[in-house]
């Protein structure tokens, strides 16, 4: 994927801003094997899907934490998005009542691996 | 399931407040072969879950469309939230990017079958 | 794939048992595109997995629609199955009851989904 | 959730007959951080669902594994009613012809990993 | 988000190329209700993730309809991600023997509900 | 499930030829527990699927890494079969291609976690 200087800078601020990481990290994290996978994630889904006024932040994070807990299959991509929750003003017990309120759709072992995947985040952030 | 009167009131109460249908709806549509899934949607699901105070209706209702769409095997049920959404007080362009938002996680076939959802949901609200 | 008489033979005599068809309903409905497909639903599934004594085929038909109805994805195998069910035993109001077994592990739109196509089966046989 | 006394002794009753567990073990497992999930299990699930006599509990944790193991996402949960199956009569050999049943359904690599939990399960059973 | 010219330009090109289709048809299905999404499919999906030369375009389709076919949540798109293979040079018979290779995988419903989607393309391209 | 000498000729071939594995290690790991899921395996799978020639080895090594990791449940058989992929040939940046086209369908977090699995296992092959 072709680089574009104006969407990674603007990602790199939005990424910083709800999980307090930064482009680095996430070049970090993924550069030395998938670059192309790092410029999606900094200049795709920061840069410009987080970028609409439509939906704050706050809303965003809900959103993105009720698709991945009902996934299933994202376990480290939940984790790091409940701790983007809470950066951007979603209360623990209102992650908690997001769990819940999965339980009618997504069933209830979905629910208990969410809760559990926030009582580690909670933990972690307690140190 | 033993059916509990206090909970079937309150659940007939918020099912009315969330989605407009009234406990007959719920027992006509599942009453008639399934009574105890009819009893769980209204006392345990309305008369429990969605009356604990922690989130708002809106918000609920932003999970539960969140979820439903990730799932991806449960349209009518989707169908029924989105027009739930919209009487919570979700705004449409927010519906729209919320199917946005699932772009990343859920996949753009999700977002797209989403969208899709709403536009049919909006055109039955406009008629 | 190489066919097996002994194992087609076999697979016909349990797909009548269990589904009430013929080995050459299974040849019409893919014979003509994939005829290594239906190779493989007569021999390998009716003609060796369903064969295994272990089971009895009313547990089979059980095991069979709870894993169809969680995975949401394969309504008309459902339906199948869920008339193969009947066919072994299993009695109408526990194919309801296995529906809201699932509601806490597959979720609730799943048990109605599960639930609707009971009655669909059911009024076919009524007919 | 409101508690309601009644269901919560079914259900410590029930979850002791399926699991072995007492309500104490539900509740010190969720209750420091979701006790309305806790509620959830003991009084909606084992107090209201595994209530009815339709199905008998050996046939409700047949449905159960194959629910859980079709989802695929579920482990811990997986493993926990596999134990349960077999508190309820369920065989050995039966568990592992279920996770065979499954092969056409879910697929070979769910039940490679339902036969991998069986052997752990048994192995804890037979220390 | 942001429309990039230069990207839309390329991504209209490579969906003429694979599926046939004109950036108008894109905005045409989606743009009246979300033009964001538009925008992604033209210009992330095709601008970005198809323009790189790892892997042609056959091989593209290929890893398209598989991971369409395993979700089994989106069939309008498998139907047009089976048509985007055939124009691509994926024979018939290779997508029937696709569909094979994931009965293991993603279970028997999922590769006989792929198998109808391609004869249902077939036809429509016999006409 | 009844074996059949020829079948499990050729799937051991077979099996070697795809994952550099034996007959006796696939009946070592399951054969303990599962002797019905070795045979599935090695004579089913290997033995006949496999062996149709309208697919090679290395597009039936695409088509099932894209399924697993579509999947997401089946960690340690994606990691078999993208090794599998590198002995038929797939390179080790078509590899990671593969799973940067998954981004639009089975959602980043599939992408991700399917990168994280190339890089262990092209780790165990630098050994």
């Amino acid at each position: 994927m072709e680089s574009d200087e104006n969407l990674r800078t603007r990602g790199a601020q939005k990424i910083g801003e709800i999980l307090g990481q930064t482009a680095a990290d996430v070049e970090n994290s993924l550069g030395d094997i998938a670059p192309d996978l790092a410029t999606y994630v900094l200049e795709t889904i920061y840069g410009q899907i987080y970028q609409s006024p439509t939906l704050d932040s706050k809303t965003r994070q809900i959103v993105t934490v009720a698709s991945l807990a009902t996934l299933g299959t994202a376990g480290p991509q939940l984790r790091t998005h409940i701790g983007g929750a809470l950066r951007c003003g979603v209360k623990r017990e209102e992650l908690i009542e997001i769990m819940l309120q999965l339980v009618p759709y997504a069933g209830v072992a979905t629910a208990i691996n969410g809760v559990i995947a926030c009582r580690e985040v909670f933990a972690k952030h307690d140190q």
